[in-house]
């Protein structure tokens, strides 16, 4: 074990780490999860201290030789991050506003800079962890920064597993878009629609989400860096402020700014409560669109049974035959998840004091598990669900041939009253509408028959769905 | 109109008007809601003022004349409540943690005792709004206290209720006891059942929300009465703090008790996050209920239909003879509302700061709200429909008999693979369980009878749901 | 009292009322809340009546009297809606997905015309609820398309208070530029700033909000009027289905466009989810502004005090002269309980089912809500708040002055360790920052009056705060 | 590879597992979440296990060898738990509602005592997972009673830490009821109070929370095991049923009874909602205990500074001797979680749907994490802020001793406005309440003493205080 020293004592660290004192305190002090924080913001906030270092080489402040070995290390962690992921390892939920995290990546840098230049780990006499790595920077820039640039990563591999998802919805649209089926309102049987249609729905609120989600990760390209402490950018030159974001955009390949209000863009967590609210957007209609496809595919015997959802596995230890629909069940849950993280973010965010919003790490943690959750159950909707879904068309049909719900299309004809009647009547007597309308309603045979034509009967919404044939996402 | 003055300034008070200068600004600030604070709480506060000047005149603080005056006052308003209505009203959600709520009520009964004894409105000068009518009181205690008093007041009304509607699960319970239908588990067929079972859970459930809401509801018979500011007790004298919780007591009947800890019970607002979460649970249980009622009243040709749900209203503008689970829906809306309200209350409890929460005012108003709601959903749950349910016997006597479901039963004795195929194949083929048993597997035929015979398929559970022919409440 | 009839039975109606045996029954169906729906959908689904009345009549199905006879009414109610209102008055929340509403509206133009033309009330000969009235209608596509009208006014309403109240910030960031105080992060004294930044930050998180809630609104433009039962336009023409959205637009003047796929539109609910997503972003924005407030407004004595809010009123009933932040409070409330209704609406729309989601009734009732308790205290915020804030400006200048957190800008010079030192020296001493760095630290006089200007401190952020002088609004 | 067989066909299992097919399938189905199945939940499952097998045995239905095996693998498994860890692991998010936990704890157990009896695993002939180790149960039973089980032993570790956690502040209590402070109310200096009484509030509130999650938790000792499918036995004995719960209660050591009626115990989840609940009342105490602490401790220079927070780390990357009070922060972070997680648990519960919840999974996953993560700050809370907390006496009293508020203790004597108007003189010129009062009021000096004694500002609240000294938890 090594001594290691900060403003508050000493503190022995295990010799052969690469963190320190600073990373070795929060251990101690935020014992609530084992869950450390994400790889994918460490990996960026790395990248970060990579594009200040080159920042403040290039504005004349970092000697070259710091310059190099912090660059050093810092490329050789993002080339082999597994080898130092263990050391790059705080408490996912922190307080101290991610400082620990930061300080974590400050001292690995240092430690490693140093080793790299065969001094001793510990005595930051070559690269020091505050005056050196965290050169011109602060916690309340740097952690933002990297945390912003790991949510976009997150987002995008979740749109395009939404994408997906939802044109395989828009397939199935076409496919089924002559498969006449009851339709229902309040659960009750209401007039005749399409499988087509009722697909397309689900397909276009999904490319909705994907729409809001969009929007409310491009917020997220605007970064605090360059702003310091609470934006005033005190301990930074004009010049390195004006540097630095345009470097980090050079070395990530992100489209990202510098936030024109850096006071603002510190203190405000108003983006991380709208991408919340796009992923709980998308939640909710999962929700609705799983809860449907599995009362379509309820039964067998006893239940609708209009879909036939894939079989994935054995749906009971007891009842032998049993298949349940496991795939909309785990979204449903995801989504729940998600609705409840919402909750969490708002009440974080909404408790930000001042200059500072001290709760990040918490908004962090969850929507870094929303998108991954979201992600996930979009991926499995697709793979073990939606692509082998099958429509019972001959059930279908029926059902919506016998229904009382065809009653409405009666009523310009005969009145709403009398048509009421009509189905009143075949719902008690069994009777089909057909033939009780032939028996009590004075009206041609021929009229009759074009009155119940189902394909009639969906006029003229078949040409208002206007099916896209191409997808909505041409942008 | 009239001119009074406080500390701030003067203002125009209509001349006719019991209430005075903070009363109007109390309007003026607050122009958020028309609703006003809730009748019952205001009802609550005068009692309490009533209390207190008895206990002051007691204790030898106020003078003989002055105890008579507001207690006419006081008792001249509960006689004619509705004639001081709309002077009692200050905004429902308000700042000031009620102090607006508190001085209107001192205003009103110090002008009404005024009027009474020959004087002119407005001058304050036989009765004093602070320093009579709030005597050794502050709105930190008298308002909680009145609030408390409501709360009581609503949540026995809902208990009321609530026994009323389990009652009537309980009763169906009975009446169906022998109704064989077929259950089901994530909507998929599973084993056979009786709605004996399925109202009997109802039932079951709903009196644990009764008991969880008595519960936190006793919490509240504890009152900060006594503690005046910040539960401090300044102002008063130790004589008073003894009499006046015992004297509220006896004017109100309840069985108020005062808080051992006056500065905890002036700050905290854990018991309406506690009655809050009852009242949630009781909202997450009929969410439940009325979405089961729902599934299976739905139809009534292309659903499940094993209920009828009586029909109360038309259920369509366009669908003729179309009806709808108009009342299950609307108590699905207010336990959505409840759930709603159940987070702004613990956003604002925890948001109390230091010796005092200001954020009272919208948890009592969420707090009336949902026990007025809940009650009316499950009056008209109770009146509207279940008292005039009806099971469709045959039709759950038809899906029960033919479900692949019934080869569980199979289970012990062919063992788990082999039902399996069976069940499968029943399935497929559309072919009873019964004739694939006869044919596939050799087995005796009196055999099968007796495993499918569908009083067996319920053993041993018939015996272990044990009816309850007593209420539960026989407390 | 006259006697009506409908397909479930009679029922007795007061003789006088305009409204029929549908409204009737909604009555007695929904006893759940006082509220009744909101008057603005009302008056906005009386001028879809009409348009769909043109519409028809346009399109020859509706004869030319029984046209006149609609319009007229409908111009009548709207021409003197306070006569009518009491009879245009179903429960807020109610079960049938808004059909009782509907139905209302239906009821009292037939009556009303029927009335006009010198007929009884309630025989709806001349001209029916259903058949004349709702013509080519279903409450599915009528219900929504006037619940966002009414939403897109509400929310203009809104947006234009909260520009004004935003700009109120932005007022007071330019007069309190060079306000230099003490920047804070996790309550802990940080480095200085002005309040010029505090505000700024404020004005720029709230017009963030303005944007949000106006992407979400401006989708509400689009209605599913002519879709008809579930999307399917049935009952209705495809000149019908053409002609009536652009005829609504004419008598609303609104851009209202049809939703390109109406069962689509007519089933998901996610517009409401982002609208009220948007409003809690606010509402979580204006929590922690109004915490600011009232923590910087904090004391007289016993708190930071640096700024003087307006005293609005008597803070206490007992205790003499103190003045309470009662606007931020009534803020703060209002915002919690929009947090609440978001989880409502969340839940009511992720309970939709299939063709219809049934729960648009509460939906509605929480976002007129939200909107009207959002604009009420911006409102009373800018008013009673805003307008009149002060700064301590002497104490604030204090407090900056003798602030440790002034070592910061001596760690570029003398480094992290030393710069530590000192502070936490300053802070166990109350020697002053200055003093102690020309005891401890060799460094000319004129280098650390460089560094302890209050000016510098800000550098460079003095130029990156670009206040806006003219407003984000230029669209 | 083995190759494995069930009723959807056949797949591939690492012949070295002891999982197998239903295994394998579960992880392909649910790629959301890389958390597994909680280890509690899965050891009191290998539990619950072998009391089955014990039951049945003793009830003659299991062959004394196939029981032998059975219970040799549970108590192998249960002996050396961390050797089969990576075994029984399923994802924590599943559909399903446990089917795949179950199925996984049946084949290790089954493919363990194969081995054990020199068999090979995979083939199930001498232990089948289904007909041997399943026997006479369903997921619908075994796997909510070691969900229970899990839960109890869970919050029997959170209670413990909380009763220290809430000891701590009772001792601060003691130690500090003599320190004179001034209280706030709505942050705004109100009168004058103690650390005493502060403390002692947060002690009781937390002991309030203490018995609440006591009260839940002793709900989950009744168990539905003995159920069977949708409770109602079928496959099992009534001699099993009778048997098993009493020999999981010998096994397990805990209370544990069977639910009175098995199809509600199997059906309603309404005990996770309240013990969700009652966590989260907890948490919302917690955010306002911990942002009092950080107030209080707001400083050092420009806030209130009345507590000295333990340094546990420092503070920032760039501002040298800043210290954060991370300690409460990372607890505020916990607690908006907990808030969260219950948002979700109410919505999984409420989405039950007839004879069972399908959700349990994110249920169980989140108060489990709920139960942790509390445990966890409460603990930090305790050891590294709490124990080392000081009170900053000298600060407190020269606060309480130069406040305004001090006004109020003289109303009783000079009357409101008087009073009032010497409140805000001192406010004004910054003069002592003390001089003001002989300034301008004609009152004996002796009188003035004794009014503005502190001690006697807090009478009768001393008295009524009653500091306990035994602990609330004696029961």
């Amino acid at each position: 074990m090594r001594i290691e020293s900060d403003s508050l004592g000493t503190k022995a660290v295990d010799d052969a780490a690469y963190y320190g004192i600073h990373t070795e305190r929060a251990r101690e002090n935020f014992p609530v999860t084992s869950r450390p924080v994400d790889g994918r913001l460490v990996k960026n906030l790395i990248l970060v201290k990579e594009a200040c270092a080159n920042a403040n080489a290039e504005t004349g402040r970092l000697a070259a030789d710091k310059h190099r070995m912090i660059v050093g290390a810092c490329e050789a962690i993002l080339d082999d991050f597994d080898r130092f992921a263990s050391e790059l390892r705080t408490p996912a939920i922190q307080g101290g506003a991610g400082t620990s995290t930061n300080m974590n990546a400050n001292e690995v840098i240092a430690n490693l800079a140093a080793e790299m230049a065969g001094a001793k780990k510990g005595t930051y006499e070559l690269i020091h962890p505050n005056d050196d790595v965290n050169m011109a920077q602060s916690t309340n820039d740097v952690y933002p920064t990297a945390g912003h640039m790991a949510l976009v990563e997150y987002t995008t591999d979740l749109l395009d597993q939404l994408e997906k998802t939802a044109s395989s919805f828009l397939k199935l649209a076409h496919e089924h878009r002559f498969s006449l089926k009851m339709g229902r309102t309040q659960l009750e049987d209401a007039v005749p629609t399409t499988f087509g249609k009722e697909f397309h729905a689900y397909y276009r609120v999904l490319m909705r989400d994907y729409k809001r989600i969009e929007a409310a990760s491009a917020s997220l390209l605007e970064v605090p860096l360059g702003g310091t402490a609470i934006g005033t950018s005190i301990c930074a030159t004009q010049e390195y402020c004006d540097a630095v974001v345009p470097e980090l955009r050079r070395l990530s390949g992100m489209p990202l700014t510098q936030a024109e209000d850096l006071s603002d863009a510190v203190q405000n967590t108003d983006c991380y409560v709208a991408l919340s609210s796009a992923y709980k957007n998308l939640a909710t209609d999962l929700i609705k669109i799983t809860n449907d496809l599995r009362l379509l595919g309820s039964g067998p015997q006893a239940g609708l049974h209009e879909l036939e959802l894939p079989k994935v596995q054995a749906g009971s230890s007891i009842m032998p035959g049993k298949v349940n629909p496991v795939i909309p069940e785990v979204c449903a849950q995801v989504a729940f998840q998600v609705v409840g993280n919402d909750a969490a973010i708002a009440l974080a965010s909404s408790s930000g004091q001042l200059e500072l919003n001290a709760f990040e790490p918490v908004m962090f943690n969850d929507l870094f598990e929303d998108a991954s959750l979201l992600r996930g159950a979009l991926l499995t909707l697709k793979k073990n669900c939606l692509d082998h879904l099958k429509v019972n068309e001959q059930r279908c049909a029926e059902m919506a041939a016998h229904s009382a719900g065809l009653a409405t299309a009666l009523s310009p004809t005969i009145g709403y009253r009398a048509a009421a009647k009509i189905a009143q009547e075949a719902v008690a007597t069994g009777e089909s509408i057909e033939v009780l309308l032939k028996e009590k309603i004075n009206i041609p045979d021929s009229k009759i028959k074009e009155l119940l034509n189902p394909q009639n009967l969906l006029q003229p919404a078949n040409s208002s769905v206007k099916l896209e044939t191409a997808t909505m996402l041409k942008r």
